[in-house]
């Protein structure tokens, strides 16, 4: 009788469900950290990783597993074919190829969009219920993309957005203020990247709007011109580009956050990319970040925030530029 | 226009799943501090309490409400109506009478068989996949009337057992070697209680067995008293419900690991009260402690332990004993 | 060689520091509950215990330290004599009489002075450096009592306040928006109890005032009522009493989450119990709740909170009504 | 006034301490994988990092404070210079150069050492109170250089040896055995890599050793192979290495284990690269791995495993080679 005979008495088959099953596309410096993120805080203990290059996903894959005795017993599994992501309940799609030098945004959407053409309807067949969170860039198009490729309800479709940009904003707060980043809060909305958006109306501490105190606050006219915050949020992704080369932990943990409050049911509010038209009067089919409510269906409320005439403004120009790139991309 | 329709904009019905939830049966001192354990430790965040006496009970979900934005937005509902227990992927049950002044042991057994009878049926109606959970002592006798009452296969019906108090006999060696209760691996076996089997050809740090440094551990010859540890454990219980009046914090958390084991599919090894006929030479249908892999099935495997002959005749022994009484049960 | 030796080569003696000692005072309902939340929520793995019940004291030690293994190893002292809490970096004083009946409120504050007296200087003495957290009722009024006979400096004293009212305004708001505690923001300052004030200025989703929404809200013109959810967490506290005998639970986790900002350093925001005079044109020497922010070294700042001129008006009623209490009370 | 005075209302000027502060010097897939493994898994809130790359080092600590607001307000520094290590309780070294085509292993030896004569002189400076773990390859003999450059006593300098390939082992005997593999009980000791030993005597699954069920397990002769696993261990470096080009989550996770259990004074058991002269009849003055009891003060003990005259041999013959390498070090 052969050793595990001898150890074990068998008296049920072993399942492979945990309830928390998380598919994860794109094994790049984004997509590993999301991965180790919701691993190490206890988001998901079973993982599926895609990606289209062998050795680097059974690498990864590898050195997950090594680290499984650290991380409460996790399951790792990864492979080119989608039927290892049977039954996820969230789908977070972190592939995609990098603009080239001297292409037009159009161009690099329209090859992204080949991508997913390629990713969605695989992970739609295998997890019919999951949802869908995209943070491959320009993710505000990508996002209404994925929801064109998958078919799904709106709800069930969201992008990372500016859940990262304003985790950085409300960084730069609590360096400012001296106070934890968890007690300062902001949101950024509208477009994720250089066109977002900065509430400031919205800004405040223990419910004491920094507005109140400073009515200048985020406008040019300021004297402390706390507006350079905002600018400083715009330049983080290109200063630490320019730096390590790519950006991954707080993009990971962005991601583990959005992941964690859908699989838990947190019904949490999160600034993400998500579909709005009819809402700021916005008359175009398009995805961007407004507060939303996250639990196990996705987006189950979106929050209406009132904005300035100004504010308002930028929200439609981004509504109208990427209406206007998405009306070229083939399907 | 009410303020909270000013305030969302609606994009789906809330979702009430979780994949995680738990019902616990008893809102004593155990029930409480398992509950307690399951979340703050992030093991459930959806528990069901259920209990006959009303006014605890809504005490209870209050309190534990009002805790909420300290715990992951967990969410508790209670009543003493099972509906509320519908989906819950393992049932506790913690509930049952306790030994009157003078009642013989099989009395109270039919006592608490007679509670069982109420609750158990209303647990699998609702939840009829669940894996169940018993603490309600005789712990091993009442784990067996609950299998007999639920109709479920063997694997889905356990009781808490001796992971207490194998738990106590873990801080024990800890105390005397200086080394983490964690680090400290010895198994207790058997009848919850007075009866229980301390299995000290195991017990061994990083692979070494204490049995290897002083080969009569455990024994009466033993100069240095090491089976002094086996007594202490079995006046734990005793000591504690002298001390403070009953047990509460141990055995919380002690529930907390196994349903954790349950829910995150961790196939971990726990000694838990099983069904043992045709192990060891058990001839009997009684259920006994032995180290078992829990995983989301229940138990998917017990481990085959060489026991001495001394440690064979004591779980023979309460098997007998335990038949015996449950013999006299009246269903 | 005796087993130990034969196991162990020995290479340094072993330190008791962890970096995060807490020492809490009373082993009642409220004690219990805030150890207990700290050490299954990783606050503190170093508790020292300290109560004038040496059974009680000795039976949750027991209890407590037979749920190390499950528990990352804590370590759990226990004694009625101070010197165990060497060291601490905060100190929780949950010790106190209960209201007898007919007896007055100043009646209640000597009592409660006269235990005080016994526990503080001891601690002082034996944690020079710690952090002060007082949960004793009447908080706002011990807290002065505390600071007093501590002469420690006023940021290194601090009452649990209105952290839990606030705690409980949130839940009751999460419940009727249909989102998570976490992401409902409202503050309960001001007198812990009765008088306690909420901030309705302050209500807030994703920055989203709700008194831009509704005017009227909190005020008695208001067509939804929404003042209706003060008076339930002023009421909530007797009616969870009247329902399981005390509350335990929240309180616990309040302690913990308050701790918890306090070892991590984490300058965070929390309604807390603060030396206020100077602050709101409060001129009596009296602690009230306002939001503070809390590190390493106790209050660090407090959040001035614009205020209307009704609730200025009640902070100053509860100002000159402790000041009366506090001027009769015999150090 | 200023914005930030109208909000707050100071009490006492912020600390910086938070009683867990790390340094990890150097920033490459090894060090940002363990301090991003200690920030998720709460080991350590306070991470400074040190490297002499400037620009990687702005942009890892940009991209990890941008993610604080997801990690309980951690707070990142990192510096080219060794002031920001200040008062740190544990000191992580991972830099080091890798070997050169046709590179001897003593030249390599002998520029690593080059790099830790300027690393290690600066720790002790501002952290001589610290434990020092050190990452970098060959890491046996450059620990035992890191205690030579630091004066420091010996329990206070540890390497993180096999405790990567204890986790392999683990990993390894748990997909084969289906439990989970914390539950899966094997030492890997002696030099980290090629060399090591697998002490096949002490493999247990609750304390059932595996040698008892088959005693060729390890061996030569056994039928089943299990050798191969140990095998399997050895390639896994180069495996990963080969197929994403560097190991990274795993070695981090097992730092992020070993700070953890020195912070929180665990006393747990660990197999890491200590001082072994005098133990198993070692005579050289060499560092090697062997099951150690970490805490706050380092190595507290090392546990006294029974070897096989082969392991032993084994364990000989590394001391050897390690002892002649050291003697051809320029200090």
């Amino acid at each position: 009788m052969a050793t595990v005979e001898r150890l074990l008495h068998p008296m049920h088959p072993k399942a492979d469900d945990t309830g928390n099953k998380v598919t994860v596309v794109g094994t790049g410096q984004v997509g590993m950290a999301a991965v180790f993120s919701m691993l190490t805080q206890g988001v998901s203990n079973n993982i599926a990783l895609v990606d289209v290059m062998e050795d680097k996903l059974r690498g990864e894959m590898l050195d997950l597993q090594h680290g499984c005795a650290f991380m409460k017993n996790a399951r790792i599994n990864a492979s080119t074919d989608y039927s290892i992501t049977a039954g996820s309940k969230v789908c977070v799609v972190t592939a995609g190829v990098r603009q080239r030098e001297g292409e037009s945004r159009l161009d690099l959407v329209q090859r992204n969009t080949d991508v997913l053409k390629i990713i969605i309807p695989q992970l739609v067949k295998y997890s019919p219920e999951a949802v869908f969170i995209i943070a491959s860039n320009p993710v505000d198009i990508l996002t209404w993309v994925t929801w064109r490729l998958s078919g799904l309800p709106r709800h069930r479709v969201l992008g990372s957005g500016t859940n990262l940009d304003s985790a950085r904003f409300r960084y730069l707060l609590s360096e400012k203020l001296g106070i934890a980043p968890t007690s300062c809060h902001g949101y950024i909305i509208g477009e994720h990247g250089d066109s977002s958006v900065a509430v400031w109306s919205g800004v405040n501490i223990a419910g004491v709007r920094l507005s109140d105190l400073n009515p200048q606050i985020g406008g040019e006219q300021d004297p402390e011109q706390w507006r350079r915050m905002h600018q400083l949020v715009v330049e983080s992704a290109y200063e630490i580009i320019k730096l390590k080369g790519y950006t991954s932990w707080a993009i990971g943990l962005s991601l583990s956050q959005l992941v964690g409050a859908v699989l838990s049911n947190a019904n949490s509010v999160h600034p993400v990319s998500t579909y709005i038209k009819g809402q700021h009067e916005v008359e175009q089919e398009v995805f961007l970040s407004l507060p939303c409510v996250l639990g196990r269906g996705g987006v189950a409320d979106v929050v209406r925030q009132p904005l300035t005439a100004e504010e308002r403004a930028r929200l439609h120009a981004s509504a109208k530029l990427m209406h206007g790139v998405q009306a070229g991309i083939h399907f």
